[in-house]
Order: C-alpha cells, then sequence, then structure tokens
C-alpha cells in the first residue's frame, strides 16, 4: 500500500523563515509608503569581491571552448579547491587535515541536512539550544525525533543544550548517553562562542563517550578574538571524535553561488567502519559534484588578492554587527554576541515574547528581526538581529529603535 | 550507542562507473603508448550554447554589483526558470503543467535519489532492469532493498522489470502489488524507448492500482521519432500517477553546470497527502537552490537564440549515435537504441558476458564502454556504448570494431 514518510508530516507547519517573511509581507502590503529595513534573514549584501568574479568569467570562457570544457567534476571535488581549502583553513592553522578528508559540496545546510542519514536510525541526538532549525527538522523527518510537545518547544527524543544568559552561552556537557551532538561556534542564531578551553571539554567528553560532534563553522571568519578556534582540528583528539562542515557563504558572500565543504578524519570509525567512506559513498550515489564554475570561484577567493577582497568585506559586516550591538547597549538593551560572529542576540525588554518584540519592532520602527523562540525554547524572550544589511540601514535602524525609548 | 546507517553497508563495494575507471586507468597504465577512446560514461564533450555562455556572464556581472547582487534563491527556483520550463516543455507539447508544480535543483542525479526519501520505509518498489544504478542504490540506503542475491545479482525486496530483446525492451506491467515504479524513457541504458500507447499502459495501470510512477525524462531532447512521449504529461491520466524529473545536462550539456527540475502535480496526494507539499518541504529544509547564474544559463537555453544552437548540439550526438548503430551492424553486432537517444545497446558476440566483452573491447580495439549487467540483471550479455565522444573519435571507435571482425 503507498505510503509517505510519516516522519515529515511530524514537523509544525511552516519553516521560521517563511513565517518571517509573511509577517513582514502583510505589515508591508497594509503600510507600501513605509520603508522597512530588515535585519532579519542571514542572507549577505555585499557583491562578489572581484577576483572571484574575476575566477568566474575566466571559468565561464573555458566551458565556451571544447578544448577547456568540463563535464561532470570528481565525485568529491577538484583538488585544486581541496588543496586551496587544506592550506587556507587548515595547514595554516596548525589543523591536521588532509586533502582527501575534504567533500565539496554544493553548501553547509545541504550537508548538515545530510550528514545523519550515515548515521543508525535510533541514534541519540543533542542540539544546542537554540540553534539552527535544519539540524533539528532533518532528524525529525528521519524519524528521530519522537513527539513533539507543544507546550515545552521540545521534541521527545532529542537532548536540549540549552544556551542562555545564565549559562555564558556555553551549555553545559549532556549528563545523558548521548551518540551525536551538533554545535555551531560562533554560534547561529546568539553570536556568541566558545574560546579554546571551552570547546577541549566537548572533544575530550566526546572521545570518552564514543560520541561524534558535529561542528558547524559556518561563521569562523567573522571571529576577531583570540583564543577562539576557527576549526575543531585545531584541537588535540579531535581527529576521533569530530566532523567539521565548512561554508563558503557568510565568508565570501556566495549565498547565491553555493559552496560548502565536509571534513571527516580518516580514523574516525564506527565499528570499525570509516564515516568518511561513508560520506563518499553517499556523496557519490546521490550528488553530481559543485559546479566547475562555483568550484573555480571559491578557489579564487583563497588568492592573495581574494583574500584581502573578502577582509574587507567582512570588515565592513563587523562593522554593522558593532553598530548594532553598542546602539542597543546605549538604548538599555541586554546584548550578545556581535563580535566574533553577524549575529547579535538581544534580550527582549520587559519579558516580552519573542514574536510579539518582533510584531512591536515591525510595527513601531519597521525593522524586521528574528524571534529567538524561532530557534528553540532556549532562545525565547531573545531575539536576533543580523549585519548583513548596508552600513547606512544598519546605522538608521539603530537610530530608530534609540529613538523607541524617547 | 553509536550506530552507522546500516544499509549504507548492503551496498556492493563499488559503484559501475568507478569500476570502469579504474580498468581503464589500469589498462593505460600498462600500455601509455595506446590511444584509448571513451564511449563508456554519459558525459557531454561539446562546449556550452553562445547563449549558455553570455547569460553565464552577464549573471556573474550582475553578482559583481550590489544592485543586482542575488544572495539565496527563492527555494523552489526563480520564476524565470520555472516559467521558461513550463512553456517550452510542457505548455508547448499541450502538456498541462502549472509553474508552480515545477521545483528547481542541481540535477536529476540530486532529484532522482532524493525522491525516495517523501515516501514511507516499507512501500514497495520497481525498476527497470537493466537501469540507472541510482534508483535502486538510494532505496537501498533507506533500507528498501532486502538482501541482495550474489548469484541472481537482485535485491529481494524489489520488483525488477525486466526489459531485453526478448520483450522488445518494453517491461511486462507487475503482476504483483507495486508503490513506486521508476521508469526512464528514452531509457538509459538500452536507448529505446516507448511510444504514446505504451506509455499509456504504465499510466492506466498505476491510476488502477494506486501506484505512482517516477518519470525520468533526462534524455527526452534526444528522440528524433513520433509518437514517442517527451514528457508523462501529455499523457491523459498522468496527474493523478506521475512524477517527472528533468535535466539539462543532457539537453544542454550541463553535466558540468548542475540543474534539474522535478515536477509533481497539485492533485498528486496519498492518504490525502500533497506529495508536491512533502516534496517543497524536503527542498526547502535540506537545499539551498540552485546557483542564480546556473539558473540564468538554465533560461538562456530556452532562448531561441539558445534552442537553435542546442539543437546542433543534439545533431552532433545524434549523428554519433547514428554512426555508431550503423556501424556495429555493419559488423554485424544485434543493436537497440541510439534513434531517440544517445546510448547504443549492443548483444555481445558469442555469448560473451558484459565485463568479458569490457575487457575484450579494451585490449583489442582500445574503447571503452560500459559492460550491460552493470546496469542489472537483465542488462548480462550486452554493452552500452555513448554518442558523447567526438565525431572523429567515434567514427575512428567504430573503424576499429569494424576492423576486429576482419
Amino acid at each position: 500500500m503507498n505510503q509517505i514518510n510519516k516522519d515529515y508530516q511530524r514537523l509544525p507547519g511552516s519553516y521560521l523563515f517563511a513565517e518571517v517573511k509573511r509577517r513582514q509581507e502583510a505589515y508591508e502590503t497594509a503600510h507600501p509608503d513605509q520603508n522597512v529595513i530588515r535585519l532579519g534573514v542571514g542572507d549577505v549584501t555585499l557583491p562578489l569581491a572581484p577576483a572571484v568574479i574575476e575566477a568566474l568569467h575566466k571559468a565561464v570562457d573555458e566551458q565556451a571552448d571544447a578544448a577547456t570544457f568540463k563535464g561532470y567534476a570528481p565525485d568529491h571535488g577538484y583538488d585544486f579547491l581541496r588543496e586551496a581549502i587544506q592550506k587556507n583553513d587548515f595547514a595554516a592553522r596548525g589543523a591536521d587535515v588532509k586533502v582527501d578528508e575534504i567533500v565539496i559540496s554544493d553548501g553547509a545546510k545541504s550537508d548538515s541536512s545530510n550528514i545523519q542519514e550515515i548515521f543508525g536510525p535510533d541514534i541519540k541526538i543533542a542540539v544546542g539550544d537554540p540553534v539552527y532549525p535544519v539540524y533539528i527538522d532533518s532528524n525529525i523527518m528521519a524519524g528521530r525525533g519522537g513527539d513533539y510537545n507543544e507546550e515545552t518547544g521540545k521534541w521527545s527524543d532529542l537532548v536540549y543544550l540549552s544556551a542562555t544568559a545564565e549559562n555564558d552561552f556555553k551549555p553545559a556537557l549532556p549528563e545523558e548517553p548521548v551518540d551525536l551532538v551538533y554545535l555551531c561556534y560562533p554560534n547561529n542564531p546568539t553570536g556568541t562562542t566558545l574560546n579554546t578551553a571551552d570547546l577541549q571539554k566537548w572533544v575530550d567528553w566526546a572521545n570518552e563517550n564514543d560520541a561524534i560532534l558535529i561542528f558547524d563553522s559556518a561563521y569562523e571568519s567573522f571571529i576577531t578574538e583570540e583564543d577562539v578556534p576557527h576549526s575543531i582540528f585545531e584541537l588535540p583528539g579531535s581527529r576521533t571524535c569530530a566532523i567539521e562542515i565548512r561554508s563558503f557563504s557568510k565568508r565570501a558572500g556566495f549565498t547565491g553561488v553555493r559552496l560548502g565543504a565536509t571534513i571527516i578524519p580518516q580514523e574516525l570509525e564506527i565499528d570499525g567502519v570509516s564515516l568518511l567512506d561513508l560520506w563518499k559513498r553517499r556523496i557519490s550515489t546521490k550528488f553530481n559534484g559543485a559546479p566547475y564554475i562555483v568550484q573555480r570561484a571559491g578557489e579564487a577567493s583563497y588568492s592573495e588578492e581574494g583574500k584581502a577582497q573578502i577582509e574587507e568585506m567582512l570588515a565592513y559586516y563587523r562593522r554593522n554587527a558593532i553598530l548594532i550591538k553598542e546602539g542597543l547597549e546605549e538604548a538599555g538593551y541586554e546584548v550578545f554576541g556581535g563580535v566574533n560572529a553577524p549575529y547579535v542576540w538581544l534580550k527582549t525588554p520587559a519579558g516580552m515574547d519573542s514574536w510579539d518584540f518582533f510584531d512591536f519592532l515591525l510595527e513601531n520602527a519597521q525593522i524586521v528581526g528574528t524571534p529567538g523562540v524561532g530557534f528553540g525554547p532556549s532562545g525565547a524572550g531573545y531575539f536576533r538581529l543580523t549585519a548583513f544589511n548596508t552600513y547606512e540601514k544598519t546605522a538608521e535602524a539603530v537610530e530608530r529603535i534609540k529613538a523607541l525609548n524617547k
């Protein structure tokens, strides 16, 4: 008898950002004269770096000539890109990662939702709380969530690693047995991070408890402080317990270009089976590679010229983040993040709930942000603003928020 | 306790084309002076059409300017592309498909391996035999295969729709209950196809038996004969039983560019649940869109200029296919396909097995093809040659095969 995947039906109706968009559009339709500023979705706005544009044009020209035309890419990515990642993101930081351990994809969203497939159906999952919704949703769709409790906002079979101002956004190690832990640092949505000693605790715990850490480092380029790891593979012991997912979206503005990579050390095994082999098998069977022109664009983002241009883009967004952070502090908000991440996390005033504050900010200051509770129950009473708009609009948004207090 | 996805372990060691490549490389290493001609993997060789190149350059320039920069694409694809597909691939052929029913992806391989996810774990799957390995492998990885029988080359829980010369490559309708059937026409690997009346039988059977057809039309651009459907949605009754997967790889030479689409009619439901909704939910959760520049390239492939240029490319490959077909016939082989597809399927001579013929052809004529048995048990004793090499190399390969007989 025909049958759908019933676990898909378990997911609550609409994805967080779709609901944000719906409310924003409803407001804009009702108030066509208002100038709404979007500090909600984490999408970049600066154009691609000139070195990347040049590489794209060059690669397009190669595709126009039979002598240089490229069809199917190698299953796990072109070596020119894997080598550039190995050299710049790992070797340069003293992280021991081999080229063959780097598997190229069309982005961190694909990888972070697909990685659970290589694990068994009954493993126990722990996720940060609040968290990027994809980690949870992909596991719910695979039947690992149990039942959803409307009241607590939690799935019965998941372990939630609560991160709030009370614990300085550093979740405690799980007390119950857990097999797979999703960590994202610098963190989406809180913008906070872990220092080397904090993260080492997780590595040691994972090794002692046969757990595996999925480390999402999508925001590492925003790190400004010393002693904050850019890769989990900078830490001793990580090669026997960690998988890292890397993104070009925030680092090089590739949200519309699509490129990512997942790194699995050769010695990472469960019952003697290599997880790198399983992941490669998945990629070979279900994916046909990121476009050649996109892989060349990724390579160019690591040229000396490309790196310098990207540093300028990052500086631009960082200035926005600090502007938001300091402006909100001045307006009397309790504010977190923004220093090592493009996200500022604030406590809603007067105990207002996240969605009420969303509506309040939209209606009174015409600013769109993201309700913290959309990222998980520990996000309740918090709110996320992003640093990806223009400096001018970001500055205006900050002024509008300050004016609310007057 | 940590656990891998044990169904991944069920897959036989190496993917068909990896084994082909391994044997080819071993031969080339041992015989560096030999000029090997590859008629194996189905990868295109002609450069992209000038209209596509122009659109790519233009889109790259848009990504260089903040005023035209595009970040995340709409979840289900840009409307400019969905509308071009709707108009050219469906409306122009009288097929009733709405823009909202077209979901853009990074290629038919992703879609044909991921589509099974929206179905329940216990549904019964039928696949053509021989067949594109991805349909089977993706279902094995999801636990729907049962046990593999080394002797028969079959999985215990799958239903095989045998297509051989004996039934004119038109498999019989399943006699047992089946929920999901993968059909690929024009067919990979046999190059044969179904006419409208043949396919209508499948549509009627599916509607009568609550079965769903996954129709892979990746090769439809190669159709030259009348009365062969380019889309299953040309047929009455298809909207209540069919999903179609479309590719830009063979039509527009996009194997290294990566673009595809899946079409699910709004009225296609199981127990009142819309499969289009489920698929869109999957795409929204686990994918972040095909690159903007690639979607613009896809759009350009439908411009009047683009279509004319692509017709020339297709004519080039078609000429190769006919050259192979006629050359082999002249050499005394029993040959199929090649008329509506870029694939020629031949019966190995003197009852030689598929891999022996592979080695024979490589060693004696320095030609790489694909052993039919690699596509399934009914492919045993057959062999696939592809039309994607240059005309000159294809002609030389044909001469070499003819010379073998002398």
